[in-house]
């Protein structure tokens, strides 16, 4: 049996495509699908968010983190509206955090994990790869229906059913969610352990024109929470 | 029992987003749609073809079948190469119908169909529609996996796993593909039934600088085999 990431198929290091989105936890997962023996394809989806920070962010991380190729590819998901993280109109919300029994916060962008892992999933037929990585966590996850495990494995066997690999070459395509049961201090000291540099990442819903994070959106606050409980100083605010 | 069409939930016409192309078979969907009640919110995907033809031939044809809106987003597929209808590098084969049999043809675009439903899923979501229309067919579908009932039927449960529809508010998304089990000629039939001008449709792969059909390509030899099989002449040809 050969190892984790060397292909059965091929002999040689396998591709994994990574959704990579400039975050605390994709950029983990990054780390992760290279320590499970990958040669990673680092993607990363400008799907008209606010701000282009994260876009940049993506890239420095992937760059350190030693990813074999990074896509940036773009979908107009603003096209549609209904989200804070696309839509001017409406704002993201402040300190918000305790409201979370409140249900799907606005925050949500509509159908957005099923969107990115489908352009994974075109990206990953085109590479050969068989193997998708994306850092949905169930712990965390803000009140998004399309961060949960049921999601993930429901997506999996779709993309069986849907491609190439899948068909006509008698291959499986697997959906990694590793960061799935972490806390984010969890995911935290996963990353330090596998080298993350946790300066180069983005997190902040809203930051400032200059970048900086608000501190007060759910994504700060996920993110100060996290570092309190890993009991690291998050290397951003320094 | 509320008729077809009318959503129990708000007692008014409900919305279903179908997916449009401005080929021959979405066309023939939208006025499914419309027959079915619903009032259509067309949905075109601009991925990186080689001719925007099609683009202008789904403008037409949602205007003359009177969709509510007509939404046309981009999303760049190209980026991924690894079709011959995004890749200018791979030819669109020639009088290639009679080899069928030897597979995945060069002009399957790598998880196309998931990425145009995930689209759809998320304008759906904007506009509170819990029915998809998509014109995949699996009799005269060239080979491409994703055009199979099985597909089809995954991406629906993944569906109702990932939006905000099928889980905080216990709604059911529905993906329809009226043309599953139809050949060419029974949809050109259905279609005339249902008043669409397949003049102003647009089927060819590789159409000239003036947008005349190749003749040659898969899609136009499915449509001429259609029309002769149904015993109409194609308006487009007059």
């Amino acid at each position: 049996m050969p190892a984790a990431g060397v292909s059965a198929r091929t002999g040689r290091v396998a591709p994994a495509v990574v959704l990579l989105s400039g975050g605390l936890d994709s950029s983990t997962v990054l780390a992760v699908a290279r320590s499970d023996g990958f040669a990673p394809h680092a993607l990363t989806v400008r799907y008209g968010q606010r701000h282009a920070r994260e876009i940049e962010a993506a890239r420095k991380v992937a760059e350190a983190l030693g990813a074999q190729r990074h896509l940036v590819v773009d979908v107009d998901l603003a096209a549609f509206g209904g989200s804070a993280l696309t839509s001017a109109d409406i704002p993201v919300p402040r300190n918000a955090l305790g409201n979370e029994a409140s249900g799907i916060p606005p925050t949500y962008v509509p159908a957005r994990n099923t969107v990115l892992l489908s352009l994974a999933l075109a990206y990953a037929e085109t590479v050969g790869a068989d193997d998708l990585y994306i850092g949905v966590n169930a712990v965390d996850y803000s009140g998004y229906p399309d961060c949960r495990p049921e999601f993930v494995a429901a997506f999996e066997r779709m993309a069986n059913l849907a491609t190439r690999a899948g068909v006509a070459e008698g291959r499986t395509v697997a959906v990694h969610a590793p960061l799935s049961g972490l806390t984010k201090a969890e995911i935290i000291r996963l990353g330090l352990s596998l080298g993350v540099d946790y300066a180069l990442t983005h997190s902040c819903y809203d930051p400032d024109p200059s970048g900086r994070p608000c501190g007060g959106c759910d994504s700060c606050l996920l993110r100060a929470r996290g570092f309190a409980e890993a009991g690291v100083a998050d290397p951003l605010l320094r």
